[in-house]
């Protein structure tokens, strides 16, 4: 699908008169192409009214201009206040009257609160809440082009992965793993890593999003690889626990063997039209008849794309179905406090 | 300093009845020690009145737990509303009168429009903006350990990009060359990048804020690396331009000559007391004098610390007034469009 397609389909849900202010840079670059460069630094907004589009970007930044979109090189929060002011202005006559954009709608999860302070005061504008819901039901489902990104993002994810096992041994540090994945992703073409890496020796395996340390790794040891590449902007993520050494704890085996057939069990439900909570409670029920469900203390997976963290959330409270193309992962684990975890991980895509 | 002493003035200012919520993640690490692990998803909520300091953290992630601060593992929004309600309903009698916190400020820059929502409408409280001032006044000026911090990041910058020079070579892409300043920062123990790097190779070099392409390099062209390692946060930029090969051209070196010599000229000017607007000003006059002001398209330098941009911002309008302990980067440039741009950089320690 063709990024104007994508804004076209945003479009065709607004009036004349409503215009829509967006500021997640997922959502930007999934619309216009346009990618952050410091995603903790503010750098762009798009408005989108029925019949105009227009980026205010940083005039420093590099921009692949797409036709249908208007380009503004500037500075917020004052050039925020200038384009909407500008594109309420626009007159349409489209249906035989003159028409300004007065209903605005701004998405309140992505807006500082500042900036929305500033926005919702300009003369003349009403505001209200954007649903994400419309912009998820787009992004959620992806297209040829996007699951490639996602492929090679995995297959550059999986190979690394492979490659870091081999190259374990006594005395790297949690750090030192680390950036050996990201340094052989991005020789493999990885533009970035999806999210910082979880590499967990020994007892570090138990608390799901452990940062690299220095400790170093020890014969019969845990080790949790918690990694993904990202290929423009989309993400992979993956998983692989193993024991390093000859003699595994036998409660180790025991949680390995558990959690590797609740992943298969919801991974086979990963299929259009089963609900999301029904993938999660084919893991969840596994594990608590094997007695470990107080040691499953996260939810079985999550969608991912342009942002690691995508709905569905694949959650017991869900209500969400999963639809065919749809990206999620499926990553079932047990964590034994002070001792180690084990889990398990692959990103799959929703097919029949 | 102490976390406990950065926090003690931080509640110095406050009334009994007064509140503050926090949300920027580096706030929250220069106030607990916490280290947000993806900047781009919320994590943490400092919630902080007289009497107390709470923070709202993901139940999954690692912390290091400091005296005088209660750790909330909890799930926003609704955790943080019970946060807030709970630190509401603590009554004081330090002076010798019941007194409930009802006056809260939030830091609007901070806070997404829906969390701020949420929040303002929580009974029995009023709120404001919290002027970020009163951070930025003790963020701004750097003790002694945050200055040994950044003088590692600085240390390992320096080192990398002249390890980087050495190595170019014919054919390597822009990425290539980013991938090996991070894979050697971090063996140096960079713990991050300060920001994603800039490799610009001739022509790319006019455009202050590129992105490393996979163009690869060629005899005789401008090199550009503006590059920065981070230790446990703390950040450091630098910029070196180079001319790859023997025969320079004759502008390059014109514009050389003349950044470098601006250079010297701000900073000699970075001392105490001195105003930031003239320390730009010492930059951008003799620029302008040598014919190039439309070409210096941006300020002389940032403040800088656990954010890449900082104040104090080294511009044309600022009315700030350096202090001992600041640190700024000085990084005057001039960008031929199309052709090439020179900028030299490196970041300095306001002292006497």
């Amino acid at each position: 699908m063709q990024l104007q397609q994508r804004l076209k389909i945003l479009q065709s849900g607004l009036e004349d008169h409503q215009g829509l202010v967006l500021a997640r840079p997922a959502d930007i670059q999934y619309l216009t192409g346009f990618k952050t460069i410091t995603s903790n630094e503010r750098e762009t907004f798009l408005v989108v009214t029925k019949k105009s589009v227009t980026l205010l970007y940083p005039s420093f930044s590099p921009v692949e201009k797409i036709v249908g979109i208007d380009y503004f090189a500037g500075h917020w929060p004052n050039d925020l206040k200038k384009v909407i002011t500008d594109a309420s202005n626009h007159v349409s006559d489209s249906q035989e009257h003159k028409q300004r954009v007065t209903d605005w709608q701004a998405d309140l999860s992505a807006l500082f609160a500042d900036e929305y302070e500033l926005i919702s005061n300009i003369k003349h504008t009403k505001w209200q809440t954007f649903s994400r819901d419309k912009i998820w039901q787009l992004r959620q489902i992806k297209d040829h082009q996007e699951l490639q990104l996602f492929r090679a993002a995995n297959q550059i994810t999986l190979q690394t992965v492979k490659l870091l096992q081999a190259k374990l041994k006594i005395g790297m540090s949690e750090i030192e793993v680390a950036h050996e994945f990201e340094y052989s992703a991005k020789k493999l073409g990885a533009t970035e890593l999806a999210f910082p890496s979880v590499i967990a020796f020994g007892a570090h395996s138990a608390l799901p999003h452990h940062q690299p340390t220095k400790t170093v790794l020890e014969p019969e040891q845990v080790v949790l690889i918690d990694v993904g590449a990202r290929v423009d902007g989309y993400c992979a993520d993956l998983t692989r626990t193993i024991w390093f050494g000859n003699n595994p704890d036998q409660q180790f085996l025991e949680i390995k063997n558990i959690v590797d057939t609740a992943y298969e069990l919801a991974a086979d439900q990963v299929k259009p039209e089963v609900f999301a909570a029904d993938v999660d409670g084919a893991a969840r029920k596994f594990i608590d008849d094997a007695g470990y469900g107080h040691q499953f203390i996260h939810s079985t997976g999550h969608g991912l794309g342009l942002e690691i963290h995508e709905p569905p959330s694949l959650f017991m409270n869900s209500t969400q179905k999963l639809r065919k193309n749809m990206l999620v992962t499926v990553e079932p684990g047990i964590y034994l406090d002070g001792r180690f975890g084990y889990r398990y991980e692959n990103t799959i895509t929703v097919s029949t």
